[in-house]
């Protein structure tokens, strides 16, 4: 028998467990606020869903489930592919878009959906990542308007708020001028996604170092020479937004930027928590789904980003044939749980917290009344543990008040009064 | 792309949704007033563990994950187990065993474990059964007195009044009584596991069907004799407990039966919800791993049983090498939530529910009105949804009123007021 859990999997201990359990609950109550119904998709996926490239990298990194019974035929092995039906997905994404192509007609319009559930990816075992990790979403399908990414972004910053998270910053920016950039520039269409990347580095590397990555990465001179100007010079530092608007011209689709000044507006202006928003043009975000506005919120004090999204108009289509509007937003739970950790966060509790002691051989008579204050004590909401006195009390009573027992009861088998 | 769920797994809609979210508050709000704590461990288990023998037919149902990298090596293929080294857990008992002996260190004695989590068994498809489920546990590990049952039994009951289940019966027994039973008939070893399955069904099938059964399998006709004449006869209507404990006399192990006496007795004293407590001698519960009480709900106007758990003081030491008493109750979460939605139980809502209409084409100022005032509403708790006004609005509000929003308000574009 193995006692480690399986390779990059975790085992959750209770300190962690009350911390995952109180966001858990204040992530569902705010964003009940905000209209979110909770839905649930299983952990299992189709395997030809999985790999119909809406996952980018991560399709790579799919576990994926042994075909049962007949339908395994060891006798004729084609490929990896032979071997399996279904697997476990790796974001709530796809499953949310397979999920909505299903179940549409029971659904109001626009729908908002509230999912927290495990997805799992074979990633290289390191700190701080695990192979199974919880994620936390909100999606809204069916509103192609700036309203959806504002209630998106102000439920999450709201709950970020709640957590007594202050002065992170949401960063903003839509890959339609990501693309005009591209366009502007005069890089083809199949170099856009490694400028993208490149582009990415900029706050990590500098100015100069993007420089030196497109020209080794075999951009032209002169598509290099415009890119660097925008990013070089002083256009974007007061209004980032107007200053590439003004550069990029008519490579920007229509309304697009207008879109983001109206989200960035109103998110300020209904804020309930202590943030800043920002206009980023070289905000990328990683996963190929991505058609319009992208988003994320970063903390610097934290050295990554906690939470992003995006609008994916295009990934519900491919199931139904009707193209939907899409837009979500992922808290990273596991983040925020490691910060809250870190930080030695304690969560608030409402209840006080009752240890009774026991002796053993406690005769029935005295056993009963104590299991009747035991339920009285609880029925007022009260945490009470019951449990059997050690021979040291002392370094017992220790050992309780480590796990919150702050108050103790004792009962004995000589004493009738306690 | 699949629209469907894989074979045998569900998609939860919101209406189901709720009412997990609520059940599931509950039972962490009232396992944690019992001492319980939250711990996850991973879907993911090692193989060996899974197929140890400990889950009994559930190991014929596991999803098994395929092999990865050079761990797969599809030109030499020995058989099914040589492409897998991990699957997916069918309970949540065994991880709880395996994280127990590798996190023992760190837990206080005794623990008080408190799990849900999905799980997974690849069932022949049927109504109401899925492949995918939610498990509901809790476990008393380190406790080898009668206090683990009472806590266990006591805690599990106290979440059904809460949930307002009413007139169910806790049914209780030991592995001991039935071996004592097998013992004191002559039934051999290998003949003891057929026995209680056959005697599990007297309920259903009656004494004269049990008899016919147990002749049919090959059981001796003085063991028949033997076992009939305590189901046939008067012996147990009274006081079953005392009734078997005179039959079967010293091949009860000693302080058995008063064990099981002090847990009816103290559960009955203190329960703080409706339902009867008996003792079954039949009662047989399918899990391998068993070695003492037995216990189960069960609600005769639902047809079946809706939680159910034991004693398995051998399950850890096969992990440790040192045996460590645990005993633990898992709710049926999933008939739960099904019994729930049949019934037609709305969740207790704290909150009033505003549905804002905004007309198309609202000017910033009022959109930026709107949102303050849904953003103060939120703030009190209210749930509010922002949402664009249809042109069919009588249709509209009707909709909304289905999912709960009772209060509306509308924001025009001419109307200065509201």
């Amino acid at each position: 028998m193995k006692k480690k859990p399986v390779t990059g999997m975790k085992d959750v201990l209770p300190e962690e467990g009350i911390i995952r359990d109180y966001v858990t609950k204040l992530a569902g109550e705010t964003y009940s606020r905000y209209g979110f119904m909770t839905i649930e998709t299983p952990c299992v996926e189709h395997i030809e869903n999985l790999t119909s490239k809406q996952g980018g990298e991560n399709e790579k990194l799919i576990f994926k489930i042994l075909k049962r019974g007949d339908k395994l035929d060891l006798g004729n092995i084609q490929d990896e592919d032979s071997l399996v039906d279904s697997g476990l997905r790796y974001d709530l994404t796809l499953p949310l878009s397979r999920y909505y192509s299903n179940n549409s007609q029971n659904l109001p319009v626009p729908f908002k959906a509230f999912q927290m559930g495990s997805v799992f990816r074979a990633e290289r075992p390191q700190k701080g990542r695990f192979r199974q990790f919880t994620q936390c979403d909100i999606d809204i399908l069916g509103d192609p308007t700036y309203l959806a990414e504002v209630e998106l972004i102000t439920a999450t910053t709201t709950l970020l708020g709640r957590l007594d998270f202050s002065g992170f910053k949401v960063r903003i920016n839509d890959r339609r001028i990501l693309s005009a950039l591209a366009a502007y520039a005069g890089v083809e269409e199949d170099k856009k996604g490694l400028l993208f990347i490149i582009l990415d580095k900029l706050d990590k590397i500098g100015a100069d170092g993007v420089r030196e990555e497109l020209e080794s990465s075999g951009f032209a001179g002169d598509s290099v020479d415009r890119i660097m100007e925008i990013f070089s010079g002083d256009a974007l530092k007061e209004d980032p937004l107007h200053g590439i608007k003004e550069i990029l011209g008519e490579h920007i689709p229509e309304g697009c930027a207008e879109n983001l000044e109206t989200i960035m507006t109103l998110v300020s202006q209904v804020r309930n928590a202590d943030f800043e928003m920002v206009f980023d043009p070289v905000l990328v975000r990683g996963m190929g789904y991505y058609t319009g506005t992208i988003f994320e919120i970063e903390m610097p004090q934290f050295g990554s980003s906690v939470a992003g999204g995006g609008r994916y108009d295009e990934m519900i289509g491919r199931f139904t044939g009707t193209p939907t509007p899409a837009v979500g937003f992922s808290i990273g739970f596991e983040r925020i749980i490691t910060i809250l950790l870190e930080e030695g966060f304690k969560v608030p509790t409402e209840a006080p917290s009752t240890a009774i002691l026991l002796e053993k051989g406690l005769p029935a008579e005295r056993m009963k009344e104590a299991m009747k204050e035991a339920a009285v004590l609880r029925e007022k909401g009260s945490r009470v543990l019951l449990v059997w006195a050690n021979k040291n009390k002392k370094f017992q009573k220790e050992q309780l008040s480590k796990n919150g027992f702050e108050d103790f009861k004792e009962y004995y088998r000589e004493d009738l009064k306690h």
